[in-house]
């Protein structure tokens, strides 16, 4: 092969070395105890999915897929994302059994434009609560998520909830058509709050329409914000998606999760497939929402079942990033033997490892530079030389 | 999307629903139990790697590799095995490590020609020990595979162990040439015993040379084998080979397991970089092997690394199989509530929930039919009605 590229790899594509593994193992299962405590049952599904089942319903743009052909010529896809995965399972397989509690650690597919440092792989640990329309449903994944992030030990962090619902009635209420408020949710979905409100401004608006486009920016903080967004909206439709942040805000309270709790009726999300309530958490110190969620009870449609669902998915390495733990050494014992001395050290190792503990048993033929390869143990015991009591 | 194949994975590609995906867990834990304790370390790699890296040094088929392109036009494959991917990170990232021992836990990918049941997606469960030559290596990764597949509750299998430069050696004296030798190799890779011998027949070799060549088949059995091998070699290389797997046995018998070991001379892997001793595992009720390993050290080669190596891989779905343990339904209790008595419910539910139980609290409002969902849990309790206590 050619020495020039001996060793690259594919565009956002990673090795995870040991310390940063077992880093990822402890807190992917943490959330998994939670997870799990909460009667959610984690599953899997293949890598590869048909591009026209799994890889059309997903929300993920097409130029985001990593496509291939199989032999028989049809299009199959890397997974882009496990909700759409999870939601063709749901309708084949499990239709019978909702409301269904169903759970994933897996990684996902996204290719990148540049060397932007963006992963191309990434794993997400998710849940998806499929069947129950009501809005308790919402307020479960809300609290589990949030649970789930304590105990993996996330200390200051802040779930911004809103209602794609209550925004796409106002825009179409003002502006008058889809594409006239799909220009909006950009702004909105960018969070350029700058560019939408000049682009209010020269909508040629009535300075009614005008100021009620401009509130809905300010309707972005405690649960009093509820209270605006029901009174700002004019149609039914809003008003009702305004009712129901307020429901589920009196959920969360029971749940105890408030303090961890935005408003924000600005929220957008590039899923398509979220219908309604929609949430993203953002940690302290991370730019970039390492989770997100919400309802999509038009997705499993496209599976031809007329079901309610919602669930959330968090981005493992953005937790990591959010957690800012020091990644641990494992603790590993070494015994450096030589050959006429492995019934020893074997016996010796046994007696650890029936401790649990982690013991490296070396041959000291097979080692060449002794001092290079102890210093990485924490404790070495030498078996060299003939044995005690062997030179008889 | 088509109604027809809505429901449709590509070939060889599975789901794992909760019973399996815990089994596999339970059984993928046990095996890393072991390993970590005789303080192997895991790792990751991508699930795509250059074609022009992994894809060529692999020893897997190329029509048997998954393939795409990247948007420089550049051959991507999905890891058709977990070695090569390592060997590219131990020559890079760890070469100044050595002795270097590596675990993984990985799904691997391999296209299939036919609905032939055979997955194109599976998990292998591993280990690497790279940078020692000495034959106790090899002991140490055998001994450590049937350690770790005993702690998986695995009854009753026997790893055979062969030698690939012994059957080279032999060979090449005999027939002369390699493409002569291939063509024997092939009836041994394929355990077609009768059609060798049948090749053999008509060779048109001396009547010495013909019964060495069929001597090979009988080199089959115990610790006896070996001593015979050893006489049927002419050649220096192919004594030398034999001498290997007699000191391979006695380090065996310190570490206590040839009750499980075969002699196996007859054994040839499609894995082209194996290079001397080579292993396979067999269960007695599973047909094909459910793992294999051996010596390759010349895969490093390709990375720029003259350093030795060992290794083996399980493949954890025949091991499964192998196990035949039934799928274990997890226990998990349900708390109906109607919405006034969440507070009650989820009180509850995380009393419990603190003591390691499983526990879903469910809205029954949001349950179509009470008695198909109640019945999949292990205990329902009902916080139906107004609470106690509340009318007043």
């Amino acid at each position: 092969m050619s020495k020039l590229f001996m060793f690259e790899k594919p565009l956002g594509m990673r090795d995870t070395l040991p310390q940063l593994y077992n880093r990822k193992k402890a807190v992917r299962d943490q959330l998994a105890g939670e997870i799990k405590n909460w009667g959610y049952q984690y599953m899997e599904t293949p890598t590869l999915e048909y591009y026209e089942t799994v890889g059309n319903a997903s929300a993920i743009l097409d130029q985001q897929l990593f496509k291939l052909l199989d032999r028989q010529g049809r299009t199959l896809v890397l997974r882009p994302d496990m909700t759409t995965p999870i939601a063709r399972v749901a309708s084949s397989k499990l239709a019978n059994d909702i409301p269904l509690r169903l759970a994933y650690e897996a990684n996902v597919y996204r290719t990148q434009q540049d060397e932007g440092g963006r992963p191309s792989e990434f794993e997400q640990v998710g849940i998806e609560l499929i069947g129950d329309g009501t809005i308790t449903s919402d307020a479960e994944v809300i609290s589990l998520m949030i649970s789930a992030l304590k105990k993996a030990g996330l200390q200051s962090f802040k779930v911004a909830i809103g209602h794609v619902g209550y925004i796409n009635s106002l825009f179409l209420e003002i502006v008058g058509n889809e594409e006239r408020a799909n220009v909006l949710r950009r702004y909105l979905y960018e969070k350029n709050y700058v560019g939408y409100r000049n682009h209010v401004q020269n909508l040629g608006l009535s300075s009614i329409d005008r100021d009620r486009l401009l509130k809905l920016l300010e309707l972005r903080g405690d649960e009093a914000k509820i209270v605006d967004a029901i009174d700002l909206a004019e149609s039914e439709e809003g008003k009702k998606a305004g009712r129901q942040l307020r429901d589920l805000w009196k959920l969360l309270e029971v749940y105890g999760v408030t303090n961890e709790i935005k408003i924000d009726f600005n929220l957008v999300s590039h899923m398509s497939y979220y219908s309604s309530i929609l949430f993203e958490v953002y940690a302290e110190n991370v730019g970039s929402q390492i989770g997100n969620g919400g309802r999509y009870n038009e997705l499993l449609e496209k599976f031809n079942q007329n079901t309610p669902a919602t669930g959330f998915g968090i981005q493992l390495n953005r937790l990591l990033e959010a957690l800012n733990a020091p990644e641990e050494e494992e603790k590993i014992d070494c015994i450096l033997y030589s050959t006429e001395r492995l019934a020893e050290a074997f016996a010796l190792a046994e007696e650890k490892r029936k401790a649990q503990e982690k013991v490296v048993i070396q041959n000291i033929a097979g080692v060449q530079d002794v001092d290079s390869f102890t210093q990485k143990f924490d404790d070495v015991t030498y078996l060299i030389g003939k044995a005690r009591g062997e030179n008889k």
